[in-house]
């Protein structure tokens, strides 16, 4: 019997505080402007993806993912399986003695930690997981910044879960994308005390889908232009500075406005896409009442491409905003296990001025808390999605 | 008995269909950007104004409104009537067979025929009934163009009240704002068909005042010297040639851009302000059903400061628009009468695709509404709400 390669990985969910959206090449998903991001915790969300090939295999590629087979014919998928056999090729042709593996058929398999049903942007994980996994079954000596290339052009946010910590993606001004990559500014353990609650919110229907919004909106907002050209370059400036120093309250307020400009520009677009919905404005409202009863930043709301809210805090602050979502949606999932036990209610009081409807809302519309906090970058693993004989470990 | 002076004047509504949203003078109500607005029907919307003055009365000036006397010591309301006396003075001054009118207080009733609850932006029709019913009263030879300079300084769209039909206000330059004044872009008759429905939404809260939010957004939006310097200026010449072409696609496809625009702003001021809630996307969403039902653009909708619909459409499209909302709508208050009588409820399975969502929505939050069209502007009536003695008419 033929012999069966395999290599595993796990890959991180980022939310990005610098938004990425438009694209200045939708093929090669080069952006219109850089973006920033923190990388979440794998304990509580991310991609766990075997790779694995043999000569064996039936001729076609193939990918499950939670179980479910998977379309592999898209062209973001033959990008990243493209450009990781040219790489694996490159090391055949110097070397004779390799196997061949750049001519096996792939068989990938994939699982989510987290309901696919969240709406959580799970591309990012997915491909970086898929870009990883491959990269570590061709044993490349592929850096994870070289590697982010080729994430990007399956995901464009793919590229920034290949690092760990705060991870800038530079926008780069090249035709080929070659200096469209990711880096990190610094790594979770510079500031590892940042947390994140997450805020699921059943929405009635997926609106529209970023990779169609996106390009709408740079074709017809009139004030994208500024946005790209000019607000984002000043704001990546501040929020390294703030990733820095440690700053919270520069992170925190950086960050709600230029969720804040994403979703402009979203309105600014023709028909205007709206992500953001009456709960998502309640989220807002509560986050700056908290704000106010602190009598500074402590608690810092973004929100991508659909109505669930991420909040950004320190851990010291976690009784503060953690518990007073606690105090509002203690009834719902998410609390439980050690992290969620152990935070302490905050009195409702505190957010009464953003009004019992904000707090009604909250009540009727969040499904779910995921509690989480800034994490590390894919990490190899021996527990392979599939066994020995190439089928899918069960 | 002393004699008594009075004269009176009805003033309309006007919706903007390019926003007026910053201010360069907040003291002179100067704007950052030249506006546009649509005079609605007096039938449907107006103030009726009495000024009255007479050396027997109070020595301090007064106004009612609906019955509830209003503080005019604010600077705005004195400002309108210093304009006001020192025009009226240069007349006594130079024919001293005049009476003193200029020396005498002010007694002003006001009436709208509207409910102030409706949250209809009252204050336009308000100051330039007070402004023209003074100017009747001291006979002055000012043009409605001199005139809006003055309204100007009491509420910025006030000037737009002065002129009936498609008005326009221009920004100017000047620091005495001498250039920032309101000028007709074509009378009612020029094109009399433009109908409007106005979905009256039951807001759990008033929001952010106008005033305080345009400067906060000219302060901290990073997108609104885009607006401004370049959407606008362009926007305007668009919407020049869409009145003076009768083209209502262009017209419809500016003025929803726009409103877009100016919220997209709204929602990049930080801490973001937000007065479109899910009802007024429901009522997006509805008229993008009922414009791609038509193939072609028959209905535009537009939002002030406030989670209100307007609704603009041709007269020959009332079924297909009015109507939509009357099938939806035809419950609540504002349909009886001979206009809403005669409206023909088209089919809601036209609109199915925005969602039985956006339909409940609307049912659930819209209160009333209100039918109107394109009407002229202030016009002088006989009908006094001060009796001979210096009463209000009660």
């Amino acid at each position: 019997m033929a012999e069966i390669y395999r290599a595993s990985t796990t890959a991180p969910v980022n939310i990005a505080v610098i938004k990425y959206w438009g694209k200045r090449d939708p093929k090669l998903n080069l952006p219109t402007n850089s973006s920033l991001s923190v990388t979440l915790s794998q304990n509580d969300l991310r991609t766990h993806t075997t790779a694995s090939c043999s000569p064996s295999y039936p001729k076609e590629d193939t990918l499950l993912l939670n179980g479910s087979p998977q379309d592999v014919s898209g062209a973001r998928t033959q990008a990243c399986f493209r450009e990781l056999r040219a790489l694996r090729k490159q090391l055949e042709d110097s070397d004779s003695s390799l196997p061949k593996l750049s001519s096996f058929p792939l068989k990938i398999v994939s699982e989510n930690n987290f309901p696919t049903a969240a709406g959580l942007a799970s591309s990012a994980a997915g491909f970086a997981a898929l870009v990883r996994a491959i990269a570590n079954l061709y044993e490349l000596p592929s850096s994870p910044t070289d590697l982010s290339r080729i994430a990007r052009q399956g995901s464009g946010s793919a590229c920034r879960s290949l690092f760990g910590g705060y991870v800038g993606w530079e926008q780069g001004t090249a035709t080929d994308g070659s200096d469209s990559i990711a880096f990190q500014v610094a790594p979770a353990s510079h500031w590892p005390n940042m947390r994140a609650v997450i805020l699921v919110v059943s929405a009635a229907k997926k609106g529209v889908s970023s990779t169609t919004g996106m390009q709408t909106t740079v074709a017809t907002s009139s004030l994208f232009a500024a946005r790209a050209s000019e607000t984002v370059p000043r704001r990546m400036q501040e929020m390294q500075k703030a990733i820095q120093d440690k700053d919270f309250e520069a992170f925190g307020k950086v960050t709600m406005m230029d969720s804040n400009s994403f979703h402009a520009t979203c309105l600014d677009t023709y028909p205007p896409i709206f992500y953001l919905n009456d709960v998502s404005r309640a989220a807002i409202k509560i986050v700056e009442s908290i704000n106010a009863a602190a009598g500074k930043i402590i608690a810092a709301y973004t929100f991508d491409a659909g109505p669930n809210a991420v909040v950004y805090y320190l851990e010291e602050n976690e009784n503060e905003v953690a518990g007073l979502f606690k105090a509002i949606l203690g009834e719902k999932d998410g609390w439980k296990g050690e992290r969620g036990a152990k935070i302490k209610t905050s009195d409702v009081e505190n957010v009464r001025e953003a009004g019992g409807v904000a707090i009604d809302l909250l009540k009727d519309g969040v499904s779910r808390v995921i509690l989480t906090g800034v994490g590390e970058g894919p990490v190899k693993t021996e527990q392979n999605l599939i066994d020995e004989k190439g089928e899918p470990v069960s």
